[in-house]
């Protein structure tokens, strides 16, 4: 066991941004790491998860959770190691997956490992990286939000935009899982090259160079069933014609929306499609359906581990990465899964 | 019993519209009204139900219902009296209510009384232009729209628009009879006036006069749980904005998207609100929910014999005004039910 450590990092929110994530948006912190109380463990931070909706909690709007306030540590889930416990019922080594925060240590509840707020990996994980990934919030807001909203049946037409990104990477595996025609959505040719050649989908449109709505009609003949969105705007509205009767669109987020306070995304025009082709559109968040996730975790865990679903993550270095990249997420510069990894796997 | 008739009209599709139903839209024709065969019945048109949805039965785009073919009869429902019978099962002076098509007479399989086509109206029925509006596709579309796609609880906030049409006058007093909190948005003083002294909505707002968002605010103080759009457009951006979390929006139309083939109505901008508050939209058609319709009907027969649902027709007179009748729903025009009388209820 490495030494009890003295000193950890932390990024708190400084300013709220406008805009894109800035360089005083966020500050770093360097304080004493507190001693253990009884049932209390200490988690070394090794990945933390970096998704587009954290990028909501640092405006000042209600939304479902609050947003994260001035000086406040900076909320952000990830994977960690127990490196102390007086908890009796949490080893050190055991693999949590949860809320760290943007930090190198947490003094955690050892009840929050019981009552699931902070879950331990299997043993039979291999990769740390790929698990924050699919067994993580990505893999479960991919899970719930097409077989529960989506509701795909064997031989229907999948399609899914942000394709290449975490969750819909995740989204378009299941979908072929599931026995769908599945098409994905991505911005470049080798996002593109990737869904088809490596992960398996039946076609794939790159909106920043072919037509959305011509390239719909071609890899789907017979109209879509299921859109899963995690884009919104212009992509939207086209999928939106394409849709067949019956047609039911998960909305997972709009990362085309933009930032902040009233920013608008791009609007939509079609859905006066909605009544007469019978639409359902649904927004969701992954916490509404926590009744599945043992389910989902259960299934999640078994393709993972025998390969049916693929991970692929960028991995930036080091905790003072962590601020850019939830800037670059909204650039589109990952493939799959953002992380930071904050610590190695192994000391 | 009359004689039987020798001449019949009917008004045939004769030029598609690009825009509101024109002069040349239609042609009369006069037929001869055929002998009657072997379980035939004869029917006598006496109201024929306008509405919306017939506009979009006039272009060539296939929907869930094909187009009316040029120089096919024109599509519509109505309720008339059977005045000549070689069906045992119908009796002369039964009232019927079911697809009639717009002209004085019709030639009828019996059979299609037995199998619901054309449905019987009781005799406990006052009015037959109150029964064709609030027991027929009209309340029908509302009781469904409402119950079955929005699913408002008692004590919930139900907003709808067109909430002085035909469809939306129903959806707002079922909505108090279910014990919601309901406000209506319509597009006149006297509209609004009429929902709140005559139906009992709990408020309404003038869109042409007020600021529906600020009007919204203030009527719907706890956001709003269910809504009923008939309009689209700027409105249903509008109430997306007031919208709960796990709010529900009933998509039965959007008048505001205007006509025919690349008619692009106003854009919507808010859905990015789908994601953060779990809201979910769905339009309908009221065929979907035909396994409802024995209970519908019963309900909306019995609340409007005893009064607790009120209706209101705006009646052309004559089978030559139909024409008339179907672009001045599109001016907003009618108050309540647009209907055309094309015979007396009593010969």
């Amino acid at each position: 066991m490495a030494d009890y450590p003295a000193r950890n990092r932390q990024y708190r929110l400084a300013n709220r941004p406008k805009g894109p994530v800035e360089d005083d948006t966020f500050a770093l912190h360097e304080v004493p790491v507190p001693e253990l109380g009884d049932g209390q463990i200490l988690v070394r931070t090794i990945y933390l998860s970096i998704d587009p909706a954290m990028r909501g909690h640092l405006i000042d709007v209600p939304s479902y959770s609050p947003p994260v306030q001035i000086d406040e540590l900076m909320r952000g889930s990830g994977v960690g190691e127990v490196i102390a416990s007086r908890a009796p019922a949490v080893a050190v080594g055991t693999k949590l997956l949860g809320p760290l925060g943007w930090q190198d240590y947490s003094v955690q509840e050892g009840a929050t490992v019981a009552n699931g707020i902070l879950r331990e990996l299997p043993a039979s994980v291999k990769s740390l990286a790929a698990a924050v990934n699919v067994i993580g919030g990505t893999g479960l807001t991919a899970y719930v939000g097409l077989l529960e909203v989506g509701r795909p049946q064997a031989g229907e037409t999948v399609v899914v935009s942000g394709a290449a990104g975490a969750t819909g990477s995740i989204v378009g595996q299941i979908a072929k899982l599931k026995g769908c025609h599945v098409v994905g959505i991505a911005g470049s040719p080798e996002k593109c090259a990737w869904l088809t050649n490596d992960l398996g989908l039946d076609g794939a449109i790159d909106y920043r160079n072919e037509r959305v709505g011509r390239r719909l009609q071609e890899l789907c003949p017979n109209g879509v069933d299921v859109f899963f969105d995690n884009v919104g705007g212009r992509i939207l509205d086209s999928v939106l014609l394409a849709m067949r009767p019956k047609g039911r669109i998960a909305i997972c987020g709009s990362v085309s929306s933009g930032y902040g306070e009233g920013a608008k995304p791009d609007p939509v025009s079609n859905y006066f499609l909605f009544a007469p082709r019978s639409l359902r559109m649904e927004g969701f968040l992954v916490s509404n359906y926590s009744d599945k996730f043992p389910q989902a975790i259960a299934d999640l865990t078994d393709w993972l581990n025998s390969g049916k679903i693929q991970s692929r993550q960028t991995i930036y270095d080091g905790l003072d990465k962590a601020p850019s990249a939830l800037r670059d997420i909204f650039l589109g510069q990952n493939v799959g899964k953002m992380l930071v990894q904050v610590a190695p796997e192994q000391l």
